[in-house]
């Protein structure tokens, strides 16, 4: 399992805006603690509102790891980065990214890494080996997110039901699945990365035996209804063994995003295939609710859409960035409504 | 994707049984034009039948590959095989092996076929890069088996369904996942060593279009029932877009072999999950047939369980050992009862 020494540095490059650096900004949003400060390759690059630093004031200041925040266009290693991270391990930091290319194939990176007694962490990467899945019942609480489709919400979900939890005492841990996600939570596996055979070993590792009370919040990959990704899905499903599942869904979305002969799942299909196929692993997993993208709607149409899809699911649904996730956590607690 | 050139020298080393020997027996059962001769280390070892050959002699009859045909306790590679294996490369022949260990991290063979201009044919190992599954739906006709559990006659179904498919003048492929398919095959893809972000598009490539009246008969892997390889499963039940499906089962089997908390699925959940699940990439996915193992029952009682479980499902129930699969071949042609 990856595990990146923090704080961080990270590293902004010259990205001229925050899309650019949405990495840095989605770790900085939600990991603010783990963030002490941002390393600009120029001063017309973006400015994320955290202290400037060099690497060796960076390490100096008690920073493990300078993070690639920025994510160019073709997902490379840019050459104009390469001395400003060779002086990055050489201060004393290990790199970590989540990019396309390879740390740890670059010719000059992998050597200086070493030479330095610095990690290269490509998050990217499923690291292993990992086990068979045991299908043994662990200790602890267990959420996961899964969606009607790819990219509909399941780690800024996972985020929001996190945090909340932390905010009402409860003890919990994020637990990521994608590079996005191991870069904020400073670890994690990506699963979609593992070998087949252990995909669904490499999602029992990633969530162990826990206190009683203490929830592990998974974040989701894929869909059940991807014809690419529904394995990944299912691995992650059968592995973490949740007993609440969030079900992530827009309601704009007409298809699979990208394939367009593939009509996107009713939500009471996909609650129904999610809990039967989870309950293999754990037959108490059941559907706690609905987490909807409403960015493009008016106040209205959001109130009404989730309204309506409460109505007919039954469950509480939230919007994490309109409504926060407050309704998922009282339903996890029995104090809600 | 694998593809070992044929024919066999099968290497039996100095394998005492016919149990040892399993691998070669497969290969000599199901591809007898495929086997040219047998390579003993001594006389004592088991004799399957073919003509005794070395490595020289079968390069000069014609062969193409050495397949290792023996599968030793731990499976490794044996140091008394090392000699004869190196002899054989420079004879002109590849070797082939489904070992657990690497003839491709050996440190005698890797630059000795690397010398030699030959192959090392690891066929345990997921070969790659391939693509995220697009979905598309391809020409031709396709049957895959499916089973309550690993071990169940997935492979042995797939083949007998084949031959009888091809007794009949039926245009039809075996296409092999598992490593001993493979070297039945001479080809095939490992789908349980494939990264689980492509194994579904690996499921894809491995049955590309084909003529309108082809059959690609699909060697299954694991089960959806399996708490750590129903993933594997469900990718290449969406790559595959199966338009058949044979359920493979043994009736004596209470568990999922290994695990003793988790009961085998019922035939009727078995059919439900498989066609629901196959139904994403092929809406049109049926199931066809049931294959039993019925090798420890009685005649009478063989009969008796066919008979209840075809009255059951209200399929054909074959076990293709007892009963051969031309009843699968009528369902499949229309030209059964």
């Amino acid at each position: 399992m990856t595990s990146i020494p923090g704080p961080y540095l990270l590293f902004l490059g010259d990205a001229p805006d925050r899309l650019i650096a949405k990495t840095a900004c989605g770790i900085l949003q939600w990991r603010p603690e783990l963030c002490l400060g941002q390393f600009r390759l120029s001063g017309d690059a973006v400015d994320i509102g955290l202290p400037d630093m060099t690497p060796a004031e960076a390490r100096a200041a008690g920073a493990g790891s300078i993070v690639i925040g920025i994510a160019p266009l073709g997902g490379g290693l840019q050459p104009e980065w390469i001395a400003p991270l060779l002086a990055a391990l050489e201060a004393g930091l290990d790199i970590a990214s989540g990019l396309h290319a390879r740390l740890r194939d670059h010719p000059a990176l992998a050597p200086a890494a070493a030479a330095a007694g610095q990690s290269l962490h490509d998050v990217r990467r499923g690291e292993g080996p990992f086990p068979v899945a045991s299908g043994r019942k662990r200790t602890g609480k267990r959420l996961l997110t899964v969606g009607t489709d790819c990219a509909i919400g399941k780690k800024y979900t996972a985020l929001a039901i996190h945090r909340a939890l932390r905010e009402r005492g409860i003890d919990a841990t994020f637990r990521a699945t994608g590079q996005t996600g191991i870069l904020i939570a400073g670890g994690g596996i990506a699963i979609d990365s593992t070998i087949s055979d252990f995909a669904a070993g490499a999602a029992e590792t990633l969530s162990p035996d826990n206190g009683p009370d203490h929830w592990d919040v998974i974040e989701g990959q894929g869909s059940l209804f991807h014809p690419g990704y529904a394995a990944v899905s299912l691995a992650l499903l059968h592995g973490s063994q949740p007993d609440a599942i969030m079900v992530c869904h827009d309601p704009a979305r007409t298809h699979i995003d990208g394939y367009p002969d593939y009509p996107l799942p009713s939500l009471q299909r996909c609650i129904e295939d999610n809990v039967r196929a989870a309950q293999l692993t754990n037959p108490s997993a059941r559907v706690v609710g609905i987490s909807l993208d409403t960015s493009r709607m008016s106040q209205t149409e959001r109130h009404e859409t989730i309204a309506r899809v409460a109505a007919e699911t039954g469950l509480p649904v939230i919007d994490p960035i309109a409504t926060g996730a407050g309704a998922i956590v009282d339903a996890l607690t029995g104090s809600g409504a």
